[in-house]
């Protein structure tokens, strides 16, 4: 498989995640949805069968759909992304673009889907926080190690679950976001998934969102919240890349 | 398989799927019953697991009881709606029909199971709510927009999930409509099927039902908003057309 | 398999599955539980896992736990109940008194694992509401038909899942038993099971569950509701085997 | 596989299984959590997933997880406690200490990844019952009662699933433990598995959590509450033992 077609797939398949993990938020924050209020289990289906659907779309590529678990699995040291794909360098950079990009769309799309909810919100924070996730408590380090602990779970899993011969296929990586969701979503609103935190802040950056936080917000968040950016990056490829390591000794 | 059996095999199953759909509706909405006030996520249940019951009882024409499922497969450039049922313009009509048809028997079915409470409910808007969705902020434009988005993730992941070998048979289509009614319901109440809305809303308009908007009524629709009818028509199927023919390039 | 394997197994299963149901309502609606006020979908999940888990338990006799299974299975004009069980009258007695009989046993057990909740609950109608299923609205013709069109479409959807190959086993059943409630249960409760309301009405009747109803209760319900307790089982049985006629045009 | 294979093994996948499980308590439980007052069925996910994902984890040892699964196995008189693992002495003791070593692990990660969380919450009743669990009612015996007959459901229920093909795998465990959590949790929180209960309850005396309680705190629990943790032990290990015994006589 070429580098154009792993971008396709994993930008497609990221694109169906993004689309329905934002699409749920929205749906839950924003005035006047039908789902408004609608609880913490309504945003963890949402976003797991987000993965559900983006598996399926991606399935050529393994539908990995995140850089953590590109990065994981690389550094398990697994000779194949997917069958027939090879862990090499080019092969690596097209799905974290196609991700990343995915990602970007995925959340214009939702944007757009939602376009009159945005319009009708008055809190600049909440329209933020549909797109990209935001600690409860600020702090840095805490907030790091709580990226780090639920993306390890999530990548160790789905290792794990390759190694198991079971029918569900893209139903145990849709419910084991769900469940990591449930249990660790608390502290940071779980991006466990760069990608995923990443592309929707760059679509809210240039978005003509109503009303935009032009100061800090009633939820303390400005504008884009870049200063925190780099925790649902970073905090998810450590995570990723230990899982990796892990599974080696403990497979 | 003959034009009768087709029908039949989608009629059947369309009106599984609207009676359990338009019964969970009536479950949240209408005055005293056991699920008053249930949340997002049960109606997201109820129409999910609609879907589940529709396609087993509609395996034998692949249970697409949804317009926008036929027209997708069609776009698609398939040669066959099911095994053995060819893309035909006859076999086309059947399976269209039949699905509208069900839609409007399976409403009328949950009407007779929350009779009483069809009685009891004082608000006209939500008995036609039951039925027929409606936009949470009015915009033919935007309103068409999200059902065009909605419905063409269902119809893409659906045909991703004909090219994928799983064993969770129609819990993935099933799954699949939780997920995008968590998602992508919040503005319009995903209708994402032209026979879910159409006929529920011709039950509605023949049906005795108590109190009936004569005026515009408290949620501002009137009688059976057919002012509203063409967008949860016509958006599924531009969708879903869409989503057949981005997945001859996609897969 | 003899008559005695079949009633034990068939027992074993109901009573699993009474056990988890009237857990799950005791759960949500009797004081100072964990549970308390959950909401709809979570007794939804309780009885749709009670069967699941029924289901294992008794795998050897295919799992009906329901006499409305039981005679739809036998008006379909089917050959065995399950592999290597025939459609008699002996199996078809031990089935239905195996029924009866375990969600008898499994509602006591529910009773002694909330008996500190039944002893401080003060409202006698919220516990008979534990044992068995009571109307919203009391109309017996109205809730006879709820009972009919639910037990309907259970039936029919298990036949139709017995055609079907797919990997779920229970877990459809299970499933199916989540959307009839949350679709459907509004009116009645959704006994769907003659056993299901029988067996632990009869238990409520002879359990020294404290502070009974001696006389019309806040619900308006008296003692054992008795005047209703014909609704629940003839309902389910009238549309277990209307559902047994209509399979064999159907599919 | 040798001792420590199986202690490993055991360990990692009892501590995905306490990570999650203490995880999603603390994000209902605890202050300022996005998950906050989230509801019952959310904690029953959040357990049932966690099983979910430590049975993949520990997939090589059959993924017991639970001192009374595996004493279970061992009265039921069978052969191997997984493939290739045979049911001796030292096998036995190698998944009882791995399972709680790895629920006290699981639970110290699970504090790191709330610590923010643990640190804000002024009650420190709340703060206990993440970690262990504690009945609603105290009453030692009925409290034992319960733990034994949710125990006895959830190994008789696993040893029938062992009989039975299906392509759920640990999907089935996982959907038990919701169903036996919504259903049967309500009056002492279902451990239903020593080592869930006795391992975080250890992390909870070693740990730094703040203002952890020094006198009987609001919810009349004491420190570690070291009178009640013999219930959640030697209530799963007696129901565990006897689902073995009756397992032999009923499938």
């Amino acid at each position: 498989m070429n580098f154009g077609s792993i971008f396709l797939s994993e930008a497609l398949g990221t694109g169906v995640l993004a689309l329905l993990g934002v699409g749920v938020v929205a749906n839950v924050l924003l005035a006047k949805t039908k789902g408004f209020d609608g609880g913490w289990l309504l945003i963890n289906f949402g976003w797991g069968l987000g993965v559900f659907g983006g598996v399926y779309v991606a399935y050529k590529t393994g539908g990995h759909l995140n850089p953590a678990v590109t990065i994981g699995i690389l550094s398990s040291g697994a000779d194949e992304y997917a069958p027939g794909i090879g862990v090499t360098v080019g092969n690596t950079i097209a799905y974290l673009l196609g991700q990343v990009l995915g990602a970007f769309l995925g959340a214009i799309v939702a944007y757009l889907a939602y376009k009159k909810h945005f319009d009708a919100e008055e809190d600049a924070g909440k329209k933020l926080g549909v797109f990209a996730t935001g600690p409860e408590i600020r702090s840095y380090a805490w907030n790091f190690v709580t990226e780090v602990i639920a993306t390890f779970i999530l990548v160790l899993v789905i290792i794990g679950i390759g190694e198991t011969p079971t029918g569900l296929g893209p139903l145990a990586a849709a419910l084991l976001v769900v469940g990591i969701g449930a249990s660790l979503g608390g502290p940071t609103g779980y991006a466990i998934n760069p990608a995923r935190d990443l592309g929707p802040r760059l679509a809210h950056a240039v978005l003509p969102v109503h009303r935009k936080a032009k100061d800090t917000n009633a939820s303390g968040r400005k504008n884009n919240d870049w200063a925190y950016a780099w925790v649902p990056v970073l905090g998810p490829l450590v995570g990723g890349a230990l899982a990796g390591v892990v599974s080696t000794l403990a497979f």
